[in-house]
């Protein structure tokens, strides 16, 4: 067992170490002033009322370590030439990334309105957590950032992804000991266990033990160092602490320890480079910083502990602008800082200090990593004509959808192995998905043992499995902010799992689309097989297309949900989301063996409409418009919306069909509301202003409801779909349940237009679907399966 | 450090061992029957195809090693008298409790349907994954469950809320080494952290390392024993190994090991119950269990490794209905366990075998703990006119509605102090939340080490605080399933942190409450506070109203969305929450100071009724009607909806209008779809039949309009509500970027009323607002807060 480093000597003069201290000092200055200051940056006058902020907003408690951490990667840079970016996982830590940014230049190349003189320090102090201004995390916004820090949990899955295929990068990671409580970070650690040191960079974690998180003490600073070491070694890290309260000699510790772990990293990386690969998991280094929560502040006021205590976490003295007492204890803090030693009279960092910024690219907030749109190459990805399922009948030939795009998929692994930018991730899902075709072309990746008879998986592997939809999210946003491409697979219903993470990242989309400077990335690309239609045989807990609802609450410029109905229309869509950019699209497509409906071409054509009508499948030849619509999105859907026509056809061959089907979902609404939205005259061309509709939708129904309420047609359309009522059943059975199946839709279709049902013909065939109903529902029940007839079901053309 | 205890003697006899292994045959033919056999239960008959299920749906893998475990907590359950429950993580394990819970006699007591004989036998291999039958997961059906293990994770975290003030109970939780990779499983481990034991009972977790997930290793089973002991003595336990494939070895081996954890079980709880609180957190024991996947099933399948690999999964023999030879395989596996020496001719255990299990509430199937609605007991609460808020002013009092409560609740605290069935969980928030009064009836539960300057924190305390909204959601529902009550306060935002969690308690609830044998439970109740619309300063990424679109997904009759105005309904609203049951309640309230609208009596009268007019705000007295409707739910819009009646009501005198303000949600829906909804005409009543509605909405505005689009009027319901535009600001300035602020609101009311904008009035009206509006964008960025105008807006009442 390795023994905590805590005593390591360190090269560092004590020089430099004391200008560190002092760059230090300006980072926390800055930070303060950002929390505090609405003018007088340089505190050129006595602190009065009017030069504090009228609300005091921000978050002081995680600032000190983070800044304590940036100056002292800034040192190991210069010296190893070293290529770091910095992902801050605390909340709030937006201060101090600013600040930093600012004193090694980057921030006001980027913001010429905030430039490095007094000025800029006091826009740069005025703007933060204001209006108009730029929030308190670390956020698309802030220079080097990939991470905001404000749904904590994610800092180090983030660092992760962006290490993977980047062979020289170093994601240095803080990580906050509140953060750390949580799910998403617990699972984070074993990243380690998918790093190849040989292609791979290196995550170096910190985590910050401040000891407390808003209002209580967090569960790992309390542990002893023992259980930390036991912990973190158990993991598969080598724990180097770095504890204490008095800043030179925890200078001295903390450039030791960064000196130990780049020493290790360097040796891991170095030994598999050489060619010799790792034998299981490397012990790569974690550093566990033990520092006060808002360190070099008020110790006390009111008589409250404050420094090294939780009441620093926020503004640790609020009553500044009304409470002379409380103003002067800032001023007090402020000088502490002898800013005069540290700016120039113009507000420029003192010369002596600046140099120990590194420079250009090097510095991390112009890390390009961090800004990944400036490194993205171009996807190479086939033409999806060679992977085209032919149809020589239509609604005969079955496929399974994802297969066929498996076998797309292979082939975009070969054309990018050189490129070494495209990664598969998915929770131990990518072959019950049907995507094993890929395993032609690729491996998982797998650094622990592995033994003879285990399949697929190697070092060099490309496919990310972790039974953690969290790791996969994560790893996913963190290799595409850093510039690369991907796609993750997932059980339709566990994709919940992450519906905070979609958020983020559509929220992170949303600003950085806004940020000239930040240059786009790849979007993030969802596929959900195993959907609520097809888990006939999990049940009710894998039952759930409620993502796509979450999805539809987005700004509509960053999102997509499309549904192919089969596997030419999930190559053109999968083919098509694979080449864009800035966006989250979520494809939702089955694995089971199902009918084919569209040639390439037609394919092509539909998706790109975004929603059509069939042809082929009503029966309107010059007639005057439809009797009834029967539309529908999504696979399974269409599959009983043409039944129920087979049905209707057969039975009522007079009544006049139209069948519509919807592959761009957003799109169902007006061009006002979406990028991919329809004008209502298109829309009633499509629907009709005033025939019935019976739309069968793979989700919840109310979706379709909120996207057409304002369709002239509205009130005519009867959506179908699930309605929560799911279980252990056959597939025919599931859709019954909620009466989404060729019956109840041919039985509803008969319905809704008007005087219809009272005809011998109509009410004959309702008796006919409603016995049906009730054969299927013995039938099921006695075999186990479902009705001949209905699973050897075949679309019968006859246009 | 503790070294792995792997060599220890059993005090049970080699008798007892051989009967326990005969035990476990039992339950692994059982088991086998039910993924496998339609017919011929007891093998009288060579095996033919028609005795083979047309579907083989289950999943075998992770099924011997559960039964292991039954058996071997059976034995201990009788030695000791040990009231223990069983929870059963790994994923799919149904066959294995349902086997075991027939054994014991449980199952056909629940399902007489079900008996214990050969026809009972061939009705429980039948209705496994079989329409009309059982779901293949510890679902709600499978008696002594509380825990699914159809979404994976959640497995530790129910085990810690069920011992929670449990003093007698062990929670014996089986974790699957897949379940281990996920996030909330990876922070359960720390709920070592929060059990006192000398009021809380004890989790016995048993990590089952049976190597394999769907088609991968797992990353725990590859670690090596050192690493394990490590990692998990880092988090605290006391690791106690138990590993091989021999199974009389195993028997005892897993025998002593289940010894020592009791005895360790007993000398913690013993010490801290004679009086000497436990330094810090007691090492509890802990069994990693490393034992083949598919244990005693094939070992090879078409010359492909099956036992102790991924393909053990789920049907190791798929084709036995087609391929005779796959038939032979599975006859001689069912032949292999005896069946002729476990069961006699009726289809019954022998009686020797009988003999193992515990009886009646000891059998683990039984268990009144995993049925918590048989141990529930009213919740005491006072009196909600104890914490009225006087309303003197209409609109003038300011108070703080989560204030308010938190006074009633700790009142509750107070009152059921003794009962000990009552906690308040939520991610550090509780005074962020203004709950802090609280804190005066009880303390933070805190096991680590307390400091002299901690505040609120003792081993005594009954508020569970830790950063992982998993953890809290989880254990809420461990607490309430055994049959307690509780609340769990959080962020609004981060709330979707556990939707997914949200979505799998609902399913539970709903399948629960078919089922006449499981009592109800008290409801989930959530406090959503920090809300979008007061998120000004923790900017975007706290900003999501999105969890109600989730919560209204679910069936009607499970769920309930409340949006109190102020303190007074808040009261009313939560009171009534805690003394529901079986259902899941949202109700989302502010923390600031804000104006109150509604004495006691009229919340009351307005909670009860879900929605109505408030007619002292509006100016109908004696009209035909009013022009236009300004309708509102959720604290901030309807504010902002008073402020712009005030501002209409002094410009356009003679412009009638109705306020509507909406307190229960889902009851804007007809009662077809939900048990509060109400009639079209009651709807018509309050709404209007054809009046213009300007709808202020907490959230989505979408939900609003999914849920009246059957609405006779809806065509005429303006819904304004959170677009996504979020930042960090100023309380007012969110509402404008989102346009729900007063001045948009009247401004829209003017523009909807026919012709009105053409008078002169409404056109002076219009071009003030409108420069209320720039004014308002300028004073803010200029002065970093609101326009004192609308900072201090006090509601001017004069009907």
């Amino acid at each position: 067992m390795d023994t905590p480093a805590t005593r390591s000597q360190t090269a560092v003069s004590p020089q430099e170490l004391h200008l560190m201290d002092r760059y230090w000092s300006a980072a926390n200055y800055l930070s303060v002033g950002q929390i505090y200051l609405l003018d007088n940056p340089l505190l050129r006058q006595a602190l009065a009322p009017v030069h504090i902020k009228p609300r005091l907003l921000g978050h002081w408690g995680t600032t000190p370590g983070l800044n304590f951490v940036y100056v002292h990667l800034n040192r190991i840079i210069r010296a190893r030439d070293a290529n770091v970016i910095y992902i801050c996982g605390p909340g709030h830590g937006g201060p101090g990334m600013v600040a930093n940014t600012w004193l090694e230049g980057t921030y006001s190349e980027i913001y010429p309105a905030v430039p490095q003189n007094e000025d800029g320090m006091r826009q740069l102090f005025r703007q933060f957590s204001f209006p108009g201004g730029i929030p308190s995390h670390a956020a698309a916004e802030t220079p080097g950032s990939i991470n905001e820090g404000g749904e904590l949990g994610y800092s180090l899955v983030h660092a992760y992804g962006a290490v993977f295929d980047n062979p020289d990068l170093i994601a240095a990671c803080v990580i906050g000991d509140g953060e750390a409580e949580t799910g998403p970070l617990a699972a984070s650690w074993h990243g380690n266990k998918f790093i190849n040191p040989a292609r791979d960079g290196a995550v170096l974690p910190i985590l910050h033990l401040n000891g407390y998180k808003i209002a209580n003490p967090t569960l790992l600073a309390r542990c002893s160092d023992d259980d930390l070491n036991r912990l973190f070694s158990g993991y598969g890290y080598q724990p180097i602490f770095v504890a204490g309260d008095e800043p030179m000699p925890m200078h001295e510790k903390m450039a030791a320890a960064l000196d130990k772990a780049f020493d290790i990293i360097q040796e891991i990386q170095k030994t598999a480079r050489q060619g010799s690969a790792p034998q299981g998991v490397p012990h790569w280094p974690l550093i566990l910083l033990r520092s006060p929560k808002g360190w070099t502040g008020p110790k006390e006021v009111d008589g409250k502990k404050t420094e090294g205590f939780w009441r620093a976490h926020q503004v640790p003295v609020a009553g500044c602008r009304d409470d002379d007492g409380h103003r002067q204890i800032l001023a007090q803090w402020l000088q502490s800082y002898q800013p005069e030693t540290l700016f120039d009279s113009d507000g420029r960092l003192r010369p002596e200090l600046q140099q120990l910024a590194p420079e250009g690219n090097r510095r991390m907030g112009a890390n390009p990593h961090a800004n990944g749109g400036l490194l993205r190459r171009e996807l190479i990805v086939p033409p999806i004509a060679d992977y085209e399922v032919a149809i020589p009948r239509r609604g005969e030939t079955q496929a399974q959808s994802t297969a066929v795009f498996g076998d797309y998929l292979r082939d975009v692994f070969t054309l990018n192995a050189e490129r070494r930018h495209f990664r598969l991730f998915g929770p131990d899902e990518t072959a019950s998905n049907r995507l094993s075709s890929v395993f032609d072309a690729t491996d998982r990746v797998w650094m622990e043992k592995i033994e003879s008879f285990d399949e697929s998986l190697s070092q060099e592997g490309r496919v990310m499995e972790v039974l953690s939809e969290h790791l996969c999210q994560g790893w996913l946003e963190g290799y595409l902010l850093t510039g690369r491409h991907g796609l993750f697979t997932c059980y339709e219903a566990f994709i919940h799992i992450v519906d905070s993470m979609f958020n983020q990242h559509a929220k992170w989309l949303k600003v950085a689309r806004g940020l000239p400077w930040r240059k786009p990335v790849s979007s993030l690309n969802y596929l959900l097989s195993s959907h609520v239609w097809r888990q006939d045989h999990n049940g009710y807990s894998h039952q759930d297309p409620g993502f796509l609802d979450l999805v539809a609450n987005k700004k509509a410029d960053i999102v997509r949900i499309y549904l192919p109905p089969d596997a030419n229309t999930l190559l053109w869509v999968g083919d098509h989301c694979l080449n864009t950019f800035d966006r989250i699209n979520v494809i939702v497509a089955g694995k089971q063996p199902a009918p084919q409906w569209l040639t390439r071409e037609e394919a092509a054509a539909h998706c790109k409409a975004g929603l059509g009508i069939w042809p082929w499948a009503g029966n309107e030849n010059g007639s005057d418009g439809p009797d009834v619509v029967m539309a529908c999105a999504g696979d399974v859907p269409t599959m009983e919306t043409l039944a129920a026509v087979d049905l209707l056809r057969q039975a009522l061959p007079s009544l006049i069909i139209r069948v519509v089907n919807v592959v761009d979902l957003l799109g169902l609404q007006s061009k006002q509301q979406h990028p991919h939205g329809h004008t209502d005259a298109f829309f009633d061309d499509i629907f009709t202003p005033d025939r019935p509709v019976i739309f069968a939708y793979h989700g919840y129904p109310y979706l379709i409801h909120r996207l057409t309420y304002k369709r002239q047609n509205h009130a005519n359309f009867h959506v179908r779909g699930f309605m929560e009522e799911g279980t252990t059943t056959t597939p025919f059975d599931m859709t019954v349940l909620n009466e989404v199946d060729r019956f109840h839709l041919a039985i509803e279709a008969i319905e809704r237009v008007p005087g219809l049902h009272q005809t011998p013909a109509a009410a004959a065939a309702l008796a006919l679907f409603r016995r049906k109903l009730d054969e299927h529902y013995h039938y099921v029940r006695a075999h186990g399966d479902d009705l001949p007839e209905v699973r050897d079901w075949r679309w019968q053309a006859r246009s």
